[in-house]
């Protein structure tokens, strides 16, 4: 059955981001596929973990649809691009142009396939730019499943996708949140506050009469890892679901109903019902679909295929935000 | 005293296309400086020419403001880019690539200052995208005041600007038309049609009691054909005063207001005050400012700014069509 809570869409609102949160968010801010239409715009999306920000794909115009959703392109960490497809990245210079003159100096990672930094800097040479922030390039093997990025909240691994050109997916795992004591325990075995910090990093405890304790007998876990997967653009390939097995939210390119399969197979995309076949085979607890060709204005016949292979599929709605 | 009728503002219907204009019209595709801001976007305009179309500047997400404008960019000939700064350029790999994926075959100019056919070559590289229609690129040399194309409705100019890299505006001089017979000549010298056809080519001719008239006293010139210049960016400079001399209609970008003047000479910007007084030294009809700095949501004080200087002044508004 589909857990509205655990995969709720919610419009959030500006204040948004003064709420610490604990769980892990999607915002779509493009969702079609190759060209605009239907008021759908190339591929992005925000990644928010604990009030920390990262950008997956920047299609042209992000830096539009980002002033639109009330989100500051100052505060994204890191910026993943699945591939070179435009749809995919042209969005990035003239958002990296637009942090520069709005004086940003804090660090920006940026992962994507091999080329980008050419293309950035050709740009910066004709137009004479100098980015006044430090950007670090972080070229992806495409063929690899592999960690390729990580800071102290998550960890970002590759997934080989299936495209026309060199394309990686990322899987985003949440790392684990340091441990809360028991707060019963403290009186009960009258543990001071040197201790009660020893024992949250780790460290066993002797009481005063000589017993010990675990450390996890002392401590809880306060929050579950989430882990999310984006796989965009990419054929049908089963090579994916051991990397997303059994994960929270699988996004999943759903470019073409099941009657345009021979067309999704030509041009390396893959069906609904294909996404749907992925998710199930790999008991994902959610699918998230999205990348849709122009030829559907209305989505409904994309979803319904979905959903009767997989029934816990939702639409990526641009403007929405997807918790996990 | 301003002619509302030869430098009208009109929002046009999609049906508008398929009615022939002889006058020339421009539409406001963006006109905020560097980054989106207040709804306003890049820079870009679409020149409108007996039913023919012309791209100037073509900022990041110029294909959205397309759509909703209701443009074909199928019908688009040549597009104009003044410079190599990312909100005058950003949106053309994308729209290159829709016209490729919409199966566009007609040939387009791009006519841009050295370093843009590069960029365009190492993202088709990357992306292994193969255009699919021919494109011919035309270098600029910004440093002078030339013929850079033409066709047979209309030949354009480079307008050496004075800004932070190699920028050029453009003169767009509507060709004369071929005149028109006077109606009430053929019947009073018993003119045959081939003769007719003759007489507004060009030839004289010999009536049958061996009277000679001149063609010019046997036609009219049934339009006067228009001027207009597109000056963005660039600093105050008295040397376009001789270029855009008497035309119909200047372009001319107001960044800034008088109050922000220092900032306007040190990025090599105008003021409107600067813009609306070239306008007045040239002598031309009538004026257009745009290319607003983000820090005014409001745009009142630079039009008043520049109507103290040159009264025939209005504000480039996106979405509105302005006929010269």
């Amino acid at each position: 059955m589909f857990d509205s809570h655990s995969f709720s869409t919610k419009k959030k609102k500006k204040s948004y981001f003064y709420n610490k949160k604990l769980t892990l968010n999607i915002k779509i801010l493009g969702s079609n596929s190759a060209s605009p239409a239907h008021g759908r715009h190339p591929s992005s999306q925000m990644l928010e973990l604990d009030n920390s920000f990262y950008m997956i794909d920047c299609g042209e115009g992000t830096q539009f649809r980002l002033i639109e959703n009330h989100l500051s392109y100052q505060k994204i960490e890191a910026i993943f691009i699945s591939h070179l497809h435009g749809d995919h990245y042209l969005g990035l210079i003239g958002l990296l142009t637009t942090m520069s003159m709005n004086n940003r100096e804090k660090k920006l990672d940026i992962i994507a396939p091999k080329g980008l930094k050419e293309i950035v800097d050709v740009q910066c040479l004709y137009s004479k730019t100098i980015l006044r922030f430090p950007i670090e390039f972080h070229v992806i093997d495409t063929l690899s499943n592999q960690k390729i990025w990580e800071n102290e909240l998550m960890e970002v691994f590759s997934i080989p996708l299936v495209h026309k050109i060199e394309t990686s997916g990322f899987l985003f795992k949440e790392k684990p949140k340091k441990r809360n004591i028991i707060k019963e325990k403290i009186q009960l075995l009258n543990i001071a506050v040197e201790d009660i910090i020893a024992i949250k990093n780790g460290a066993d405890f002797t009481d005063k009469n000589g017993q010990l304790h675990s450390y996890e007998s002392l401590t809880y876990q306060p929050h579950i890892p989430k882990i999310y997967a984006y796989c965009s653009d990419t054929e049908y390939s089963e090579a994916i679901i051991p990397i997303v097995s059994e994960i929270d939210l699988l996004y999943h390119e759903a470019t073409f109903m099941d009657v345009h399969k021979a067309r999704a197979a030509e041009t390396k995309h893959s069906t609904s019902v294909q996404a749907a076949t992925i998710a199930q085979k790999s008991n994902v607890k959610n699918l998230l679909i999205g990348h849709y060709s122009s030829r559907y204005e209305n989505l409904d016949g994309l979803l319904d295929e979905a959903k009767g292979v997989f029934i816990n599929t939702k639409l990526a709605l641009e403007g929405d935000w997807y918790s996990v």
